[in-house]
């Protein structure tokens, strides 16, 4: 085999990790501002290449932790993008992840690593880097799938919520109403929300009772 | 940068094919027995490195077709799997995908490719080359999850079934017994089945409807 077919066969492992959480009402995605290569000046997820030394878990674990200040947030691998012209730099190959956070999270100045980092609402999102819009667009199609079949929502919320807070997250991210007597029956029934004792306070509303997840671990169960 | 600390930047990219049937009344996955490299005469799942000039995905399909005759099955990509030493050769990461076939599906002459071509119920596997148990392991919780809340037993069986036939294809994929009228009332008020109108014929049991899936592509559904 010649050298230059021998360098062919090998891929320049990457990771890309999509983040999201809930901010002003709409499913965010968290952007970073591209500052080398080919897509300088674009936005795209954060991430960038595997080391040699880790895994691509550990990997997508750092690259999150550049951006956001807790680590210990939900991160799932997404899906592999291998298209052979998704890089024109040469044969990268993207093992993407996604992570869920709730608003409250701190975002970390990673200003070395990026031009800029922001927050964008799904639905009006910038023009992306590389297949950044088709991995954006994975990432959601997931999150809402799992919404229905998981508590995933979990990792979107603070710890404590009302039942308004936890059906307007399901609305968000599902991007449909919910009838609101259907959803607490159903909600309640399925033995996942505790009360935490506490009521919210503040004038504009009646206090409503706070609850919380018995469960703050992802777990597989009927939902909606 | 120094040459060395280049080439690590590097992995070589692979593809392994967890292929799924149901024989002899349990979940079988299709194996082979390898031929090369540091695992020569372990069994493995089906696969190898992708070409420079392949999608992981054509690449997926590619091996698959080495194996199985007809390329038209159910194929998704499972996980990459990117530990430092799953290789004793070398940084190599693996993009599994998992395949299902129906019994019936004939399995090709690949002993170009492999030493051996064999089936082995999940439950009894032999010892597998690289970190193959833990890829087949995936794939077959993948499979069990995916079992209950989509159509994706479709894949497994034949065109035309009898609900029988139905009921012990959930049970074996998984692995627990379903109660028999819970299950028909259930399965047929989801209208994802139609009567071909034919029976089967035999002397040992009395003839039975004969069905088929209304669609015959996956579907995420609430199945039990």
């Amino acid at each position: 085999m010649k050298k230059e077919d021998q360098r062919l066969r090998y891929a320049i492992l990457a990771n890309d990790i999509v983040i999201f959480a809930i901010r002003d009402g709409t499913l965010n995605v968290l952007l970073v501002k591209v500052k080398k290569a080919s897509f300088r000046g674009l936005w795209a997820v954060p991430g960038g290449l595997v080391r040699p030394s880790e895994t691509v878990d550990t990997c997508a674990r750092r690259y999150l932790r550049q951006v956001v200040a807790s680590g210990d947030v939900f991160l799932e691998q997404l899906y592999t993008f291998g298209k052979v012209d998704r890089d024109p730099q040469g044969r990268v190959v993207s093992v993407t992840y996604y992570a869920l956070i709730p608003d409250a999270e701190r975002i970390l100045d990673c200003s070395d690593d990026y031009a800029a980092v922001a927050w964008f609402p799904v639905d009006r999102l910038p023009e992306l880097a590389y297949d950044h819009d088709e991995v954006v667009q994975l990432a959601v199609d997931r999150l809402r799938s799992k919404t229905t079949y998981s508590n995933i929502i979990f990792s979107l919320l603070d710890r404590e919520f009302t039942l308004s807070d936890l059906q307007r997250a399901y609305e968000i991210v599902l991007n449909r109403k919910l009838d609101k007597r259907n959803f607490r029956k159903k909600i309640l029934s399925l033995n996942q929300l505790v009360k935490t004792g506490k009521k919210t306070t503040g004038k504009a509303h009646r206090p409503a009772d706070l609850y919380r997840f018995r469960l703050r671990r992802y777990a597989t169960i009927q939902i909606l």
